[in-house]
Order: structure tokens, then sequence, then C-alpha cells
């Protein structure tokens, strides 16, 4: 017997009309490429949606058509990313940081019929359109008239004069919930990368199960800004979850150093901010170089790789903002744990909480969890043994784009790749990649826990553990630091200081300072490239172990 | 095309297996008929909610059949509701406090099968049981070996007794969504009651809907006094929105008076709770006259009638206790408005807030609202034009069960009954009830702000308005008014009270001094008795009105 309950389905677009009608005159905030500020508000995105719908649809664009986007995050990227999903196209987020020959090979695996770009990624498409036969026109977000791609086959088109002619109404939605939505590549560090294919039901659900007290705690209160990319799975679903509660959202463009987004954090009054390690990092040390506060900022959502504890406690003591961590990957749409404390470690003191923020946190409800060891035996939630992380719900990926393989095991669960514990309050912690886990002597060393603690050490500024080969262990860990702006130190003060901070069987056999460790295009260091780089290095070590390196002034970055 | 997500149903039975799992120590503390204390948690409660099932199961209960419970707020109730709800079986929520007849009438109506009582309830059952053939048994829920119910046709067993032979295992769920869950009669003031059949989806689409820092704020680190029956629209969601989250839950039992709902709140740590004002009122009265205090409470959801301003300010003031008002109704599962200030209002000084805080709220996202005159037409959102108030979505009643009736609009959307009016900001307010609207000379007087000021005169406990006829105006308002324990005022005090503070024509022609105010079966004030009993009298003002009534400090309630 069914429910006699009204039938309608979760589909995106009911999420920004939601937002237009009853927080219509809530701040949409957008750095332009120039530095220039554009105010806009729910109301005015959504009529501009309307016209972005309609001149898809004049476009001859439909159900199940890709659509492409490739820019950074600005209110015409939202605009037309809910004009895209409001016809039931799919919105294929390109990440611009792609090398080229990627994204040409994700155009042409998802065969993208349009593509809406900054102008800042035109000498991308100069290069890739000869070889993208799908791709129909270009239109670019943020120029009135563009000048030619250079390749006269495909028109490219101003975004304001696409959408001015087009009507501000029209009719979104009434189509199936399970009709896809949105098409975002895993960045694929071995292999080519894989296409998630979410739904409207499956983002909605995500919307609804991120935004409560004991995950990104959204209200109409507050001013959120995304300095976590669109193309980075939905901006962590802030996209659907902002609109969800009528948030403010302030989109700061290609521009993520410190000074930038701590200009904006304190002009706009942000209240929350959700991004990668890297980006608290810059922001960081630029307050720590200026004497800069934070008058409006309470909380931020690190995410992406696992958050140093000196982001936690320097935001902490210093700032007072709470840093709360957030474990996902595109497959789990993407946010599945959260490090808020339950009863119990609510009662402990600050001191002692900051053990349970270093985790990646509990997992949200509708989220399936299951710890097992490589022959799918269960492993206990003790919070030491390690496990493969393998997970299932609603929002959890149960294939890919344009293949037949799917990676689920029998019990419909998919497999993370990652290797984590799970204590008794429920707490996940991912201690590696099962790709990147160092096998010595038959037993795991977590490349991310040496990482960790070694980040500890006044000196370092990043550290990476990868392991390479050992004629007697298999593998032994070797650890690659980057020190610093002016401090110094050898191999073996980083050593020591390791001693009995990790057992003494994981401390590296070697340690190498480097000025550059190469992250790949979502901000991660590419621990591939560092297998490729030092992976033939011996353990014998260098001649200038026992010297004390030490790192210039002058950055890099 | 659709996405590549995984199927996962949203079942109900998933929200207790998340909190056994991952929340299983958080406790579940409920208070006996005899007034004694146990404790329980989640991981117990899924435990025996499992023997439920499996008992249900060897009773012949399978999907769609209906299992009624009839009983107070108790961990038995909680166990046994997710029991019948985890096989598919559907959780008819019995009112004890209806009349038997209407009870009977409900039973045969539903056909339900199986009735779990508290053995509060003995009587009832035993005076109804001869006219309702579909029940098979009686389990109780409170009784260890109940004595015979006096009619031998129907076997009554201990609770107990009935589970303690089945396994603490079985499988849950693996059916659609859209399976119906619970069965819960509207109490039907007019007519006969109408059966509102909850389908799994719309239960936990609304408590994922109401778990958010916009509505009930629910997370993890909370302590849940149910003050609100669990018969009554499941507990306001909170029955599925607690688990949701993994918060503790206090049930109270059948004692909601001041003095006990106040020993809970501070023995047991509560942290949040949700009532009606009739609850709250009295809670409020045990406190003024014991000098006791809040140490844990934080807020509470006032719903069920419109929250006097009175209790408002006393929690505020007096407590520093959050009062949030919510509105909704069976048919709307229930929760839909709720009045969390958003970004404009929440810059306001509190004493600006209160004015927001009275009225019924914002909606939630998923619900959509409409406000529409007698032929139809939109209304405009001015805060001042009152219409009827029409609603829709995922979670908003299609039908009644038992019945081919439909009461939506060719929209799609349920007329609610309620005259309201929406403001600039999305605030709704009741105004009325549409047959309780006073018509008068073709302008409506709201009956509900007719009460809410009278409720301010000092001496009035407690305030109804009702229309009578009137020869020129048609309808004239009748105000009755309940004085506080040893307060007097004249019906002249009263109305030179109301003269500035409501319209001139809105003032009552009459004031009447009543010991008692008839309430329905859900604490709310029973306008049509009051219809009944006063609906006779005329505006020749009666001899008493010229002198000043008194109210004795013996109090009948």
């Amino acid at each position: 017997m069914q429910g006699l309950m009204q039938e309608a389905e979760l589909t995106l677009d009911r999420l920004l009309t939601y937002a237009s009608e009853w927080h219509g005159n809530t701040p949409i905030v957008s750095r332009a490429a120039d530095g220039s500020i554009c105010r806009t508000d729910y109301a005015g995105i959504a009529l501009r949606a309307h016209r972005v719908s309609n001149a898809l649809r004049a476009a001859g664009i439909g159900k199940g058509d890709r659509v492409a986007t490739l820019g950074w995050n600005g209110y015409q990227h939202f605009e037309a990313w809910y004009g895209i999903i409001g016809i039931g196209a799919i919105c294929h987020t390109l990440n611009p940081r792609l090398l080229n020959e990627q994204i040409a090979y994700l155009v042409n695996h998802a065969g993208d019929r349009i593509i809406l770009a900054d102008q800042a990624c035109r000498d991308i498409l100069v290069e890739i359109l000869p070889q993208c036969p799908t791709v129909e026109c270009v239109i670019f977000l943020d120029e009135e008239t563009p000048s030619p791609l250079g390749n006269g086959d495909i028109p490219a088109t101003g975004y304001e004069t696409w959408i001015s002619s087009q009507p501000e109404q029209g009719n979104w939605g009434a189509f199936d919930e399970r009709q896809a939505a949105g098409l975002c590549y895993t960045s694929g560090t071995t292999g080519n990368p894989k296409g998630v294919l979410y739904s409207h039901r499956s983002n909605y659900l995500h919307a609804m199960m991120v935004l409560g007290p004991d995950a990104l705690n959204l209200s109409a209160r507050d001013t959120v800004l995304l300095a976590v990319p669109m193309y980075h799975a939905n901006a962590w679903g802030v996209v659907y979850a902002a609109p969800m509660v009528g948030a403010g959202l302030v989109l700061p463009g290609q521009k993520l150093d410190g000074a930038s987004l701590h200009e904006l954090i304190e002009t706009e009054g942000v209240t929350y901010s959700a991004g990668v390690p890297t980006i608290w990092q810059m922001l960081l040390t630029h307050l720590r170089d200026t004497g800069g506060t934070f008058s409006t900022l309470q909380r931020v959502t690190v995410g992406g790789s696992a958050c140093p504890e000196t982001i936690i406690r320097e935001f902490r003591d210093v700032h007072g903002v709470d840093v709360i961590q957030g474990w996902g990957m595109t497959e789990t749409s993407p946010l599945a744990t959260v490090s808020i404390p339950n009863r119990r470690i609510s009662a402990l003191s600050p001191e002692e909480q900051v053990a349970y923020k270093l985790k990646q946190g509990r997992p949200l409800s509708g989220i399936e969890l299951k710890l097992v060891d490589d022959t799918g035996q269960q492993l206990p939630h003790d919070g030491r043994t390690p496990g493969r992380l393998l997970i299932r719900g609603p929002t959890i990926a149960s294939g890919y784009f344009g293949t037949d393989s799917t990676s689920l095991d029998e019990e419909g669960y998919f497999d993370t790749g990652d290797i984590a514990t799970l204590d008794h309050d429920g707490y996940m912690q991912i201690t590696d990649r099962a790709k990147d886990v160092i096998k010595s002597g038959g037993e795991w060393i977590s490349s991310v826990d040496v990482e960790n603690i070694a980040m500890g050490h006044p000196a370092a500024e990043v550290c990476a553990v990868i392991g390479i080969p050992h004629p007697k262990w298999d593998e032994r860990p070797l650890l690659l630091v980057r020190l610093r702006k002016n401090a110094s130190a050898s191999a073996e003060e980083i050593r020591d200081y390791l001693k009995g901070r990790i057992a003494s069987w994981w401390i590296p056999d070697r340690v190498e300072f480097v000025d550059d460790l190469p992250t790949g295009p979502t901000g991660k260091i590419d621990k591939k490239k560092l297998r490729d780089l030092y992976g033939g290095l011996t353990f014998i070590q260098s001649p200038e172990d026992k010297a004390t390196a030490k790192r210039s002034g002058a950055d890099q970055a």
C-alpha cells in the first residue's frame, strides 16, 4: 500500500526557485577577472538563469545533452549552471587547471555540445577545439563580444548577447528526479579520468544532508565564501545547499591568494567558507604577515586532503574560527563524513577535542560505511585497525559515465580506495590512499600520518612521504620536505623530531629537502609524480643529508 | 538520461539503524505510568524493535497491514513504532484523549489488526473492542501478564512476553520508499476525522527538512524532551529527526504537568523540547510558583496553535530560552513553516524580533505556499492582506485514507483551511481558521488576533473569540475570558484595554467571563463547542458586565 502524499520530484531547479521567491534579495557577490565586484541577488540570478535555459532551448539543447562550463566561481557560471540543469540538460564542469589534452579528452568523452567559458580560458579552447568535433559553439561568460576563436568552424558568442533577447520566464523541472544533472570527472591520477554522473535526486538529497548542524550548519543568516571551485564536485554541494537555505554567496573568481580572500571576507561579512588546506595555509600566512584579523568569519570547512593540525590551531587560537574537517570524493557527491563533536566529545576540553578535529569525522545520516581487510572481512571500529573504506548510500556513484564498469561489491558498497580507521565514537580517519600506503615488511605505514607529524616540525612547510623500493622490507618511506621561508633544518634534525612521535619503524629512512612539491589540478600533492621523480632514490643518504638545508626568502609560489 | 547514482530507498528503518550503529549509546529515557524512570539507548531500542518486527511477522502481519498504537510517549511505544514500519506495516497512532466512540470509529475505518496499548488505556479497549471486528489481539506495552480484557474473543498479551522469544535480528526496508508508513487522523472538529497516510519517503524527507538550523536545529549534542505526543503527527517529525542525527530522547509518559516536565528537563539535561502552548503555560506557571530555573534548556518549538507573546517573553527574559514558533497540520507531516530570523531580521534588536517570533514563519525549502482570495486569485505578500493559505510539496497529503476525495486544486495545492498573511520577508502569519474568521459587514475579523491582544491584559489567562449572529453586521465578536488565579477584571476594563490596540470595529461587542474553556483532544480550544455553548448569546450585555469578575485561587485545572 502506497502512502497518499503528493508527488514532487526532487529536481534541483526547485532550490533556485525557492531562493528567488523567499530570499530574493539575498546578495550574490562576484569578483570578475579584472578584480571588479558585481552584486546581484537570488531573484536576479533566477531571472537570468531562465534566459540561459531559453537560449539553450533555442540552440536545440534538451534533456540529457551535455553542456560544459570551463571557468572559475562567478555569478554567470552560477546562473548558467541552473539554466542548464533546469531543463534537464547535464552540466559538465571542466577544470581549467587540467592539461589541455586532458580537457580535450573530457570534452570528447562527455560529448559536450556547448561550452560556457571564462575568457581566461580562451587559449585552452583555441588549442583543443580542432580536436573536439561534438562542440557546436562556445559562449564566453564574461565577454560582451568575443573575438573569434581563430578557428572559423566553431562560433563564439558573448554571454550577455546570447541571453539578452531571451525571456526571463520558462518552465523548469517536471521530469524524473533520477534525471542526470551533473557530470564531474575524477582527477584520475591513475588511468583516464572517470565521469561521475549525478542525478537531481542525489544532489538534492546531498544538499539536505550537508546543511544540518552536524555538517555545514548552513542557514539564511550565513554569507558563504565559495573558496572551493564549482568544478570540484559541485563546490562540495554548496552550489545547492546555499540556495536551499537562502544563504548569501561570495564567488571569488580566480584570485584565491590570501590577500584577495581576506579582503572579500571582510568587505562582504563572510560567516562561513569551504576550501582545501592549501587555501587556508595561504590565507593564514597572509594574516601572519600583515597582522590581519577576521570580524565576521565563524567557521571553515576543510576538505580535499587531510587538514594539518597547525591550521586548526591557528584558526582557533589566533582568530577564534572553528575549523571543521569533512571528507568525501567526487564519487560521494562529495561530502560523506564531517568531524563535528558527538555528545561525548562535546563535553571534552577544547584541547582534547583537537584529536577528533584531526579525524575526517562521522558519517552523515543516509551514508553507510564498512571497513574491511583485503579479503573483505569486516574490521573492528577500534580506532586502530586500518582497513579499506567502503561506502553506500543515495549520494554515492553506482558507476561511471560511458562505461559499463561498476566498482560496487556484492552488497552494493563502493570501494573508496582509501585506507581508514573507525573509532568507538564513529569517527573515521583516513590513514592513506590504498595506493600510497607503504608496505614495509608485511605491515602498513600510513604516508599521511608521517606527513602530518613531520609538518609539526617548526621548519617544515609542506611534507610528502612516498614508498621507495627496499631489498629487505619491500618498501621503506622517503620523506620530502619543503622548508618554510627563511627556515633551516637538517635531515637528522627532522628524523630526531619524529622519534617518539611515531613508531620507530615508521621513521623515514631518508629525508630530502625540495624547493617544490608538484600538485595536481585540485591542489593536492601529486604522489604519482613524486614516485616518478624520486622513486629511483636508494637508501644511501645523499651527501647533503648531514648538512643543514635552508630556504631563502624568495618564494616561487 | 538517468544519473549513475546508487539506488537507496528512503525508508525510515534506516534512521534507527543509523542511530544504533553510530550513536548506539545515546540515552533514551522514559517515564512509566507509575513514575519510574527507564533508561535505554538507540542500540537497545533497535534490538528490541527487531523483536517487535519478528513478533508481528509471526502474527501474520506484513506490508500494508495496519497496526495501531494507543498510548503516551514511552520507549516501548518508540520501539514498537519502528518494529511496525520496518517491515512495511503501517503504524496507526490512536489518540487516547478522543472519545471512545471516536476511537472505535478510527480502528474500524483503518482496519487495525493489532493494537499496542498502554495499560492506562485498558478501559477504552474493554468498551470499544466488541465493536471492532478487525482487531485480532491487543498487546499491552507496559504490562508483563495482563488480565483478560473482559471479552473472551480478543486475546491480550504482555509486550515483554510477546517479544521475548523473538530474535533480535531481521531484515528491514528493502521496499519502495512510497510504501505507506504511518496513518494519523485529523482531529476532525467538523465531520468525521480523515486519515493522512504518510509514506516512508514523505516522512524521511520531512525529517531532513526539519533538522536544519532554520528549523529545529537538531544535532547529536541535543537531548530532546518529547512533550508533543507521538500520536500528534509523528511528534512533529521528531520521532524521525532525533534518530536521524542521534539526538538523545526523553519520553515523559502521560505526566505533562509543569512539575513533572521541569524535573525531567533538569535531571536529564534536556537542551530542546517541542510542544503546544498549553504545556509551556503550565511549565512557566510552575516555575513562577516555585522559583524554578533551567540549567540546560536552550530552545523550545511551539506549535499546534498560535503562541501567546507572554510565553515568548517569559521564556526569553526570565529563563534565557529561545522560543521558536512552527506551523503545520496533520496533512503537512506536520512542520511546514518555522519562525527563524532571516538575514535582515537577525540584524534587528531582540525587541524588534518579537513581532516576527509571533508569526508562524518562513516555509521550509521544498514547501510551496500560495495565498489566494475566495476566487483563487493570488494575493500580495504585503503582511496585511489575508487570504486562504494553500500548500504544495513532497511532505503534503494528496488525499485521505479510504476515500477517493482529494482536496487539491488544479495546480496540486492543498487548501489548509487557514486564513493567513505573508509579508515581504516571507513570514506567514495565520490570522484565523477559515471557519473561525468573523465576517462582519463584509470584512474579516481575525478571532486569533483579538485573542492574542486580549491575552496581554494582566488579568487574562486564556481568551477565546467567536462570532455570534448580528442583525446588521451578520456576525460580531464575542470575547470569552478565563481570568488568572486571584485576578479580577470587568468587561469594560477588558474592552478599554483593547482600544487603540486593535481596530475599533474589531473590539468585541460583548465580553463574558468563564471558569472553563473547552479544549479538544490535542489541547486546542474547541471553537465548535464554544459556538454551541455561546452562539445563542445576544448583544444585550449581561447584568454582570458592569461588575468586576474575580477568579478564586482554587483551580479546577
